[in-house]
């Protein structure tokens, strides 16, 4: 009887599938495949100690708290702690400003719920993180894409986009999920100012901000949006809402992200996070807090920018060594993903079926480009992660990933017959 | 611009408030309130030392599995060890019929997600656990409520009901909450065949099966429903999805819950959990299976049941010294939770404000209605929780809830005029 269940499925389950890099990450786990398909952070950096340290200390002094049930808004330390440790960014939040979310994945679970009606259309960026189309797609959202380049959302594309009335706008503007680009300062002037223009919500989605290798910070969406509002202290209004997450700085296994919202919001995403999950494994935030406090996060986010720092540039020069010049790339200047276009004519499906073969795995770009998106251009695009895989792996990773692309190009520009 | 999100919010909010339970317990945290408002189990019993050594092996093992990303089915070992540990209850599962879910919570949420199209009707006990109404009134779900006696749902009543297309019923056939009351077996049986004649499925809720602390265990539906189905057992179908959580036997804390099902079903879950939060806190995982390997968990269940049966026969026993003998209650032979009855014309709401004067809380029964259930008689309810409060203060607590009783009773039993 269990196609009695398939039967009965809800409408909202015909738009969702697996997402295809969970599906890949699983072929390439053989353990001769380099990968820079998964977007795992170094696992060599993760501060076990201060972990060890860390668990004793929550047990000693509190384990009747940790082990408990705990308020859905999530554990009051880590919240004035995120607080605090945000307003470095200028972004002015208070406790009653912050929710506690099992990942960033679930802060964009929790905003559909809120947000999306069947038919509604959200922004978002071509090519853009496909997790939040994931947690978008189950709630019948419809997308409008705007193309990004080098510098970020192409804000002068943006506003016929906007005059069509998007519910809202979700834009990664550090280090892209999967570009590794970075929003220029001028287009988050020019953003926000449009989003307010036309009234339209902006979901503003920072997992990898901290991870700059080089350059300068730029201002959160978040706060160019509120310097607009003018003798509002206590962030009760505004028109961002701003996510982050502990998952690329301390660990992803313990699932702790954040929301920083107007509190009318927080009240309302409470009630659904409530519905959800009741709140977040309260033993999770209790170490997550215990861990990350006393500036241990901020020394330990230096670390990772040097590790980071240095596989990228491998990765970089790899790709200059390997690559045919007709091939290009981003440049990040931080986070964990590069976004290599090839030239017209080639298609990384079928590169991702011949490096496989040749033991290199990546995520072809088409996975990163809502339904609506350009299917033709999505198809000339990959994504590389590189903050996974050590520096030997990753030259010799590009090395095997060089020969599959070579093929292709050969293949499609043979040598004129007759010639030596 | 807040005001611009309200306007903004999707249809579905409109069905969500947060829960009156979780408001109460704000009221009912001063601490010179004795609460049997709450769900709490006993942090008294929470094995720290069992937990700081879990720490350390994990962290010292494998920390790299423990803090990274993992599979959105959960933790390999701790599914495992499920399927296991399940089987003692003649539940034959095997891994694949796994989902751990970040709580019981998450599995009624995801199984919302799956099932429910605005408006589909859900069969559901009354009175029944709300946190069930919360998840799926997110969903648009609409109710037929059934009455259940002190030997559960009365399956004689269910025959309508299901006549009338409930999408799904949803069911705790063990020491329900709110009602303490466990489903007779020959309900059991009656309602599987029922369930299966109308093709109805079943979710079976079973947080609290394992602390039974007197009678014979009882068969869950999924048995039952199974040994229907001949010749197949591999659980590959099936009419039931079956639900439980370490949060009553090890810690609400760690939010780890699980739901078993056919694999096809299983697969689908898995699509809308990754969209929800990707994946359960590795990390939780890890440290929940380290504790609960080995036999632990069977052990420290036994220690669980002596102390929650001695706070039943305490609450048992104060009730009866202490409420006039027109109140009437359940007898729970496990769990955490009693169902008290107040005479016609009592009101549970008023006996809340006044019990809170003398500095006792308690759940008002309507909470846990669905809100087509019977108002009338909703308000004559409470739900007594009697494993977070300590014996003396359960003395003491039911003492002035007592006097509480007592008082609205005379205001609705005036002696006579004229009588001395």
């Amino acid at each position: 009887m269990s196609t009695a269940w398939t039967s009965r499925y809800a409408q909202r389950t015909k738009h969702v599938k697996s997402s295809a890099i969970r599906e890949l990450l699983k072929i390439t786990q053989r353990p001769e495949v380099i990968s820079f398909a998964g977007g795992l952070p170094a696992s060599e950096v993760f501060p076990n100690d201060r972990f060890r340290e860390a668990c004793s200390k929550v047990l000693e002094r509190e384990p009747n708290r940790a082990l408990q049930y705990g308020a859905s808004e999530g554990y009051e330390p880590l919240r004035e702690m995120i607080a605090r440790h945000i307003a470095r960014y200028g972004i002015k939040a208070r406790v009653e400003n912050v929710l506690i979310t099992s990942g960033s994945q679930q802060a964009l679970d929790l905003i559909g719920k809120l947000l999306i009606n069947a038919g509604d259309r959200v922004l978002v960026e071509a090519p853009t993180y496909l997790g939040a189309l994931q947690a978008f797609n189950v709630y019948g959202a419809e997308y409008i894409s705007v193309k990004s380049d080098d510098d970020g959302l192409r804000t002068d594309r943006l506003e016929p986009s906007l005059r069509s009335g998007p519910k809202f706008m979700y834009v990664l503007p550090n280090f892209q999920n999967p570009g590794g680009t970075t929003l220029s300062e001028g287009r988050r002037h020019e953003l926000v100012l449009l989003a307010e223009k036309y009234g339209i919500p902006v979901i503003e989605d920072d997992p990898y901000g901290q991870l700059r290798f080089e350059g300068e910070h730029l201002p959160p969406l978040v706060v160019l949006d509120r310097e607009n509002l003018r003798g509002d202290d206590g962030y009760s209004i505004g028109n961002v809402i701003y996510l982050s997450t502990f998952s690329k700085t301390l660990a992803p296994g313990l699932r702790l992200g954040w929301i920083v919202a107007p509190p009318d919001v927080i009240a309302k995403l409470v009630q659904l996070k409530q519905g959800a999950d009741l709140h977040t494994s309260t033993f999770a935030q209790a170490i997550g807090y215990e861990v990350a406090r006393d500036g241990f996060l901020d020394e330990h986010v230096k670390l990772i920018r040097r590790v980071y720092r240095e596989r990228r540039d491998v990765m970089l020069e790899a790709l200059e060594q390997n690559f045919p010049p007709e091939v290009t790339w981003t440049r990040p200047q931080g986070g964990l993903f590069l976004w290599v276009s090839l030239p017209e004519g080639m298609d990384a499906q079928r590169l991702f079926e011949t490096a496989l073969k040749e033991n290199v795995a990546f995520v072809p770009g088409d996975s990163f480009y809502a339904p609506n998106g350009n299917a033709e251009e999505a198809r000339r695009h990959l994504r590389l992660n590189f903050s996974a895989a050590k520096p030997d792996q990753i030259r010799e990773g590009i090395r095997r990933l060089g020969i599959a692309v070579k093929r292709q190009w050969d293949e499609l520009h043979p040598l004129p017959v007759g010639r030596p």
